[in-house]
This record gives structure tokens, C-alpha cells and sequence, in this order.
């Protein structure tokens, strides 16, 4: 099947791999998994800086070049929230908790633009040792690191 | 993966076929699936009369053995809206639309109880021929039949 998935990837932590790694599990063998990765224009509105989307892209890839994949895949830079999955003829939306709600207005969106509803999957966030979740903004802190191991 | 899904699957039509389809390719080959059947009791509240318990199990074993499915299954009697999900061990749970907010409500129970919280995965309705859900509820008042066909 047709999988979508979206982030920053800023850097890429253990949330955001249990996030892409069930994107293309539920793409499966012959499916395709589309990556929007988030402009520097959209991606600007974070709390902290943000490395520049060239960087952001080439990590990503070197992640999922060094995985056992099997379906194909496309990044296509995402400019809002949506990007072109209100319109794009696809199966399944991967979404973290936090995002879930996007996807809900995704498909009121497709449904208002006479597309076909799709699949929300949500995964549930990664917890870091101190069981909060791992996130970007707390690795930026240096909180914690990539891994959810707390820092200080 | 081990998934969960629940229902009161009477008949079972087109929307219940997508929903439990989908969680056996979910669960994948080496997966196990639990399939929440509704009781009689808890099955009362509805709006329309519902078969009893077995005759319905009876319906849902044979559609689930009819399929190639790979993953392993086992019914058991839901008596309430979460039946054992607030507490077992497993990894995600297959809803519909309509049953989304069941599942935000069952993670948050397991956060409470100290349990990992489940992926939720949102199948979207399957749709009638008239551009509306298929429902039991609608097939029971003589719409449409099982497969969403306008009956008169």
C-alpha cells in the first residue's frame, strides 16, 4: 500500500525511526512510502534552530538507505502541514500523538475536495528514560539524546 | 505484531470485512489478532435487536477461516467498550472512525495503569453506494444490504 509520513527529522531520534520504520512495515513489500520533510520556511517556526533541509534530507536518507526496506520511497519537502496529502491518491497517514489531530483534518479536508478518506495510523510516541517522550526540543535542550537517555 | 479489534460484527458487512482484514495484515504472518465480540448484555444498548452471542461468533469464525490469514486468532467477549485492552500485552489496536475516541480513551486507561501505550490504527468507513457509512444499523432498517447496495 501507499503510506504517507511527515517531520522534521531534527535529528533523527528514536521516535522518529519507530515512526518510519512502521511506515514502510505498513507499506509493505511492493508498497511506497512518501516522506514529506519539512521546509526551512515551515520548519522556522520551531522554538529552536533548525539544520538546514539539504542536511535534514541527506540524513534522512543515509537512515533509510541503511535499512532493510523493502518498498520504495520519495521525500517530497512539505511547506505546511498537508503538504499534498489532501489531494494525493494514497492508502494510510503515519502520525505520532501529537500529530494525530492533523490527520483527522487531513481527511475532512480530502473529504471536502472529493477524495477518498484514508488509513490513520498513530504511533504511540517513544518514552525516554525519564518517560516522557523523546522529542527534538529536548534533545535541543540537551536533556536527553538521541536514544531518550537523559543527559544531566 | 499482536493486535487488537472489537465489534458486534451482526451481520458482518463490507466495513467489518475492511476492519478485519486490515488487522490481520497488520498483525502479519507470525501476529496474533484478538477480535473483542460484543455480549449479548453489552450488545443491547443498541438501537435495533441483535442476534445472540453465538450465532454471531459462528458468522465471524467462518468469514475469518474462509480467509488465507496468516496471523493467529481468538475471540473473546467484550462486556464493555475495552474490554481487556486497558491491560494486556500488545501493539496495536484497529478501530473505525466512529471508534477512534474508544482507543484515545483506552491509552490513556493503560498510561494510568502503568501500561505501554498501543498504536492506534484508524480504518477509514467503508462507504455505501449512496456516499454514506455502512452500518449495521442502516442495513437492519433495510437501506442497504451488507456489501452498501441502496435497497430501495
Amino acid at each position: 500500500m501507499k503510506v504517507m509520513v511527515g517531520g522534521t527529522f531534527d535529528p533523527i531520534h528514536d521516535g522518529h525511526k519507530a515512526l518510519l520504520s512502521r511506515s514502510f512495515e505498513l507499506a509493505g513489500r511492493d508498497g511506497h512510502v512518501v516522506i514529506g520533510l519539512t521546509t526551512d520556511t515551515f520548519a522556522s517556526r520551531k522554538t529552536h534552530p533548525i539544520r538546514p533541509f539539504e542536511e535534514r534530507r541527506r540524513e534522512l536518507e543515509r537512515f533509510i538507505t541503511g535499512k532493510q526496506f523493502r518498498a520504495t520511497w520519495l521525500i517530497e519537502p512539505l511547506n505546511d502541514r498537508y503538504g499534498s496529502a489532501t489531494d494525493a491518491d494514497f492508502d494510510a497517514i503515519i502520525v505520532s500523538e501529537e500529530t494525530l489531530p492533523v490527520a483527522v483534518e487531513i481527511n475532512k479536508l480530502r473529504r471536502g475536495h472529493g477524495k477518498k478518506k484514508v488509513d490513520i495510523h498513530q504511533i504511540s510516541c517513544v518514552l525516554a528514560e525519564d518517560g516522557r517522550w523523546i522529542s527534538s526540543t529536548r534533545i535541543y535542550r540537551g536533556e536527553i539524546d538521541i536514544h531518550g537517555r537523559v543527559i544531566r
